[in-house]
């Protein structure tokens, strides 16, 4: 578990944005893009590596250090995104797994 | 805010996984894949759109529910992810940003 | 080897895109997107698969098909992208392979 | 024109695998993830410029050799992804604009 929310995450993007004057070049176009940048920059870690040493990614810290990392760019823009467009992303991803379970009903 | 806490839902993608037996594809580098494949899928509704078209997206209710379903899957994948590699991604994101505040001070 | 070249592709590509009036979106960046957006819907065919399960992909014509068809919408833009820029692009990858020959010297 | 051709470029990246004994990790589902890769970052270079600023990214050197380098990256692994699944990405292009000119006709 985690001490820090969703909102409260976005509202820290949000300030550092305007703070720098980058609000300007985060269109939802610019944002979509950056995010897709940034899911490639976690393809890039994995692309030359067998399932068995994928599995094994957070043994070795620079390693570690560098997914986690990604991890926290791919969120940011997706976060960014959803407050630019007034999009919840926890609620809709709720709904989609809800639609989901009609969609491939467990055997 | 939301009613939907990231625990619960990462819980509840667990829960869907095992009971189709698809945990087994789920190794962290096709994860990775499949998260930036998703991303893709967002990138693809803004392709050809103007900045100025992007912004107005969700004023079309069939655009706005692609927009919001793809958000869903790219959440969806980063939450699997992190629950096979024990990442917690609002810390992951939280360090991140006071880094950054480090890296980009504010003028 | 084929019967087909590069620039008769571009030209053909350019015909396409002007009959239709599609060149207003064919900026660099929108090129850039919609071949990563391809490239995605290559990776998409491989995402689930072991690596002994990818190798075989062109054994079930339907596979081959999509594969095939893929591979296409990749070059396409990214041949497109390289007319709109006047980047030869088997210039620019010979030029790569003589600097990469000197930056990891073969043992 | 160029006095390069695809086969020959084909060959001399299958040598340069083979002599640094790279070809066990370009399985076809690697050899796609690191297409994408490439591609997104081509993405990169565009992403917080306007349309107008991407028309003019090969006005500045350093930028255009950027470009340039990313396209022959996009374009080697294209190549060895498709020598790998014996696929010949000339002909698959030009059988897809044969496709796309009956699917959607010019007005």
């Amino acid at each position: 578990m985690t001490d820090h929310d969703v909102a409260g995450l976005q509202r820290r993007l949000a300030e550092f944005a305007a703070a720098r004057d980058w609000e300007q070049y985060h269109t939802p176009k610019n944002l979509a893009a950056a995010l897709s940048v940034e899911a490639a920059e976690l393809v890039e870690i994995f692309q030359w590596l067998t399932p068995e040493q994928s599995a094994r990614i957070m043994d070795e810290p620079e390693s570690a250090h560098r997914v986690t990392d990604e991890v926290a760019d791919v969120l940011a823009y997706l976060l960014q995104f959803c407050s630019r467009l007034g999009i919840d992303p926890l609620t809709a991803l709720a709904a989609k797994i809800d639609r989901n379970e009609h969609r491939f009903p467990a055997p």
